[in-house]
């Protein structure tokens, strides 16, 4: 395992306090937690909160800020957070508005989140949270899809909603309306490695694939042949359009980097998408290319599609100002 | 080699295509060449170009737009563009105003810049050019420094300017001011592999890094071993310090990631950075964190240090809005 860290027991406090004295303006460390706050909390808004896992930077502290998350929980690399953190967390920015939090769907993030929320309204906070499913591919049983990239967007539009003050039954509707129309897969061609274990999540040859991939190292669906790049992007868009009817909709379009693939490649991704899309009836409305929800220094892609109407498209569009996503 | 390309003798194109497909309400391409122009032109400032070798994106397309480049010249991958086709550039983005060239200190990008501008001159063009040399960990005797992430400083300050419709000679000042004042070291932990070649730059032990890496894969001017974050750190530091005297005075920091380090890394190297400027005189101002100037998938990081003063600071706070930066 080669990284650039201190101790690896420590990766998680120094990754956070490194990221507030780069953001200390804005952005504040939660006493000795590793959850980051907003400084200028507003209480005329339901606060949002989401969180789970360490090693998808910059998700979620990266998007804590005006018009996306006030608060986020970095729990321990690919791990839930314990159900006390995220009650701190919550109890940090309640407001009499409530408190919404965002959750990707893993057993231990809901089942963690789920008692937080509990604890929270057994202390009087109105306190709510949603699911983000947006993963095509695993659907397995009773735990239903994972959730991936596709998080970002409810963070952009439920906080961009919140910010007009709305109440909170309404954030969470926008929250469950933006799930329901985005839909992600991703691919890797190089594994990521937990300090802690120190071993490669998986292995790959020089010739193969994981499509399918997991944002937590986990191995993809199927282990295929390096093919090239329009061929792995049009099989993975085939995928993600048989889950939605995208045909004559616009779409946002979210070319996520895993955290060890260079933009040269997530530029030769997109340069196959926007045709292809268009030969299918979906019109990009914008697109989005960088690193916004990664594993690591896992070396592969995902797509995300996010279906626009009117509504999540103004919200899409409203002003937010984040480390990580500016609008 | 493992990438996600399609044919390596076309990956500069794809690249340049996909990010237009992503940026195409404010960018550009020039006809078919691999060169980055904004939509809107502003006939009433000194036109900025920029450009080189690929393989450092988001450098330099990504710099394009409202205050900060005009256009950027995306060459063969760690290749300078010829001349002919930096000229087609300046041609294409001429005011009455002039065209100042930012240039890194390489000698086929000097020698292919110095040429085009000679040409303009010579077709009526007003053009001059600087050449940045912030890299302080290779000094060689008549080539001098070479230049790296700091450039991306350059881009900045003297685009702000140019934007208030400061005449050429002013911007160049401007431009030569940021440069004296900007310095840089970087490592990496892995190498790059240029797609042509399929061979990467160095190899590396396990327990190895390589301090002083240049950005195309050359390697380092020290083989040493991999120690902690803190200590590789406090090295570079160090030597960064020897080269200018920041104490007392207010600098921005540029923690950049080479294409291939996790966020995660990126923040534990700057836990460290602002407590140390701090004791040995230095006030962190601002700090840029992320991947800013990379070696396709290499996995290491620069740091940067820009001293201010009143009026760099208000060039560095003045609005940008680029691809990869937003102020």
């Amino acid at each position: 395992m080669k990284k650039i860290i201190n101790d690896a027991a420590d990766i998680e406090r120094e990754m956070v306090e490194g990221f507030i004295l780069a953001e200390n303006k804005r952005l504040q460390k939660l006493g000795n937690q590793n959850i980051v706050v907003r400084r200028q909390l507003n209480p005329n808004k339901v606060a949002l909160v989401s969180g789970g896992g360490s090693g998808h930077e910059p998700a979620h502290i990266g998007y804590v800020g005006f018009g996306m998350l006030d608060c986020a929980i970095a729990g321990p690399i690919f791990t839930s957070p314990p159900p006390l953190t995220i009650y701190k967390a919550i109890e940090a920015v309640k407001t009499d508005k409530g408190v919404l939090c965002i959750v990707k769907n893993y057993t231990g993030d809901v089942m963690s989140f789920e008692m937080a929320i509990d604890m929270a309204r057994g202390a009087g906070i109105e306190a709510d949270y949603v699911v983000v499913d947006d993963d095509v591919a695993v659907q397995s049983g009773e735990i239903g899809r994972r959730g991936v990239a596709g998080t970002i967007f409810v963070h952009k539009i439920a906080g961009a909603m919140a910010e007009t003050g709305a109440d909170l039954l309404s954030v969470k509707e926008i929250a469950k309306k933006t799930i329901a129309n985005v839909r992600s897969m991703g691919m890797a061609i190089s594994p990521c490695t937990i300090p802690a274990s120190g071993i490669p999540s998986f292995e790959l040859s020089e010739e193969e694939m994981e499509i399918g991939i997991g944002i937590h190292g986990e191995p993809g669906v199927r282990r295929e042949k390096l093919t090239n790049a329009d061929g792995i992007v049009k099989k993975m868009l085939d995928k993600i359009l048989t889950y939605l009817d995208y045909a004559g909709r616009e779409v946002v379009v979210m070319i996520n980097g895993m955290g060890g693939t260079p933009m040269m490649e997530l530029c030769i991704v997109n340069k196959f998408v926007k045709g292809y899309l268009y030969r299918n009836g979906v019109e990009v409305y914008d697109t989005m290319l960088g690193n916004f929800m990664t594993s690591i220094e896992m070396a592969g892609f995902s797509l995300t599609l996010l279906r626009l109407d009117d509504e999540l498209k103004s919200y899409y569009n409203a002003t937010a100002d984040t480390f990580a996503l500016k609008k």
